[in-house]
């Protein structure tokens, strides 16, 4: 039997159902299922629904405060901090964007430091967001530890992701959004899942040899990409979405993690340049410019731009739906209230 | 016969006056030595001495302006632009520094575009400069056309340089400078000379083929570290010191370049943070909490933190002065005035 296929609006409002069924506010619920509703709509299944069970948790643990209000305080002329206030990560960045985005118009460069929230998607939202406002946009995250440092042999740093978004006259931002870790964590599960050796390089075991057991590789360390350099970006993510902020390195956020399944909590960084204050002839002359990179890359067979295979999914599941596995189908029908 | 050693005092001197006898102006002349007196002090051959007929010969042949006089230009409260007028990069680094470090002081976030530059250094010097003034830096140049973008089969981007700096108290700068490329591409002309294959994953031919063979990877193409990941890092860095701020992409530098052997035309990025302004309860705080970062990272047999070799060469070279290969002296002394 074909697994069912929804709307996109069908996904919004079952994701929102179920959120306030566990107890979150409307305008918590309705971010998170914002973030969701995007991530099916790109098919990036990973962040869409198959998220809802542990944002459930979150809330039902008590880690997560589902009623979170966030607050926004000034700094200094160019950064902004938004206190989360142990809510989820969506509703603290919609309204991070707005006070980020001012500043950035007003002062060229600004940064939007994020703390106490629970970021359980990818980050190429937040940077998208700002890049099709016309501004230049970078994101860090940590997560938990899971990544071994350069020449260690034990997990310290989380998957870190950094994203970046370059905005584009007539045509979505160009964005790319990657963990500092080989592999996704979940590619291991997946892995493991399937009875399917690793390929070289993702991860050690817990002794610090490097391994393809999938078994082995979680209960060790994943590695970083690419080597030192990889790691170095990962370190750099910590100190910028812990130290410099005020909030967790990832590995005293699974220190204190209560395990519930559902998103860690941390920090987020975010800056955001305005390309009309950086070159004296202003934003359309960096768009233009930036398009014959991108026409010269294109230029080359076997290449292609970061997040275009989520721009054309993005023209298709608002037309045809979206694909929900049976069995999370079904779980996911379990959290609503009863009828 | 051993090479001849000398003194940090005799490098900065020999440069000066080889500067100053090639056409540069005495403030010209002298940054250009303090750089190149830094790399010596620790011990980072490629950007010492080594790198003193590059820049004579960027003068000589007209490419290079030895007497610019950087311009400072207000764009923003959080931005400023320095205007190198077709200098060295070195004197346009230092006044475009205290610019960047007072915006920075009084926005919490500042950006530094430099452009019409000519960079022959590595990137590390920048940031570290900012971060001994206790401020967070980045730093992101290019270079010429070597890099393949991802999933490509020529040369485009270039080794694209980053740099990261974050401030330590009692304790040199954490500072890290890495290309986007798998390779310096002085490592692979060290191959070609010494005979030897290249590592699996630093080239591709000039069909697009991988190869170990050091020629074939100079007529062809480099690759980024990490595979697509390092490309977007590579990418990012070119719309960063290219279309940002208005300066040429790497591809472009190679198409005007006069081939003088010298450094190339083009431009950089720089930002820097007050670790003050980020997080409520000041810098040093964020100070604090990195140490624990770092004693966790040093808590692992076989880690390093990145710049610690430096460091260790900066506390020796002052005491025991540096060996400066027989050939090169020999070279440098063809380039000093007539007794």
């Amino acid at each position: 039997m074909p697994d069912p296929v929804i709307s996109l609006e069908e996904v919004h409002e079952l994701a929102t159902r179920i959120l306030l069924h566990a107890g979150a506010s409307a305008e918590q619920a309705r971010a998170v299922a914002d973030t969701v509703t995007n991530a099916e709509r790109d098919e990036c299944k990973s962040h869409g629904l198959f998220r809802i069970p542990g944002y459930v948790k979150s809330i039902l643990s008590g880690k997560v405060n589902g009623h979170a209000v966030p607050e926004v305080h000034d700094l200094a002329p160019a950064v902004v901090h938004v206190d989360a206030k142990l809510g989820f990560a969506p509703l603290a960045l919609e309204v991070g964007a707005d006070a980020l985005e001012a500043k950035t118009r007003s002062q060229g460069i600004a940064a939007l430091a994020i703390t106490d929230c629970h970021h359980f998607a990818a980050v190429w939202p937040e940077t998208e967001r700002l890049a099709s406002r016309g501004l230049v946009a970078f994101a860090f995250t940590g997560s938990n530890s899971f990544v071994a440092p350069a020449g260690g042999t034990k997990k310290l740093y989380g998957t870190n992701p950094m994203s970046f978004a370059w905005p584009r006259e007539g045509h979505p931002p160009l964005v790319f959004d990657q963990a500092s870790s080989a592999s996704a964590r979940g590619e291991i599960q997946l892995h493991q899942r399937d009875g399917h050796t690793l390929p070289e390089g993702w991860a050690i075991d817990p002794d610090g040899n490097p391994t393809t057991d999938p078994t082995a590789a979680l209960a060790g360390a994943q590695l970083p990409f690419g080597g030192y350099k990889g790691a170095a970006i990962a370190m750099m993510v910590e100190l910028l979405a812990g130290a410099l902020i005020g909030d967790v390195f990832s590995f005293e956020v699974t220190e204190r993690d209560n395990g519930d399944g559902g998103p860690p909590t941390g920090g987020e960084f975010i800056l955001a340049i305005d390309p009309g204050a950086t070159r004296r002839d202003g934003a359309s002359a960096a768009m233009a410019h930036a398009e014959t990179l991108f026409a010269e890359i294109l230029s080359q067979d076997g290449t292609r731009l970061p997040s275009d295979r989520r721009f054309i999914a993005r023209e298709r599941t608002p037309i045809e739906g979206v694909s929900v596995v049976q069995v999370l189908y079904d779980e996911l029908q379990t959290l609503l209230p009863a009828s």
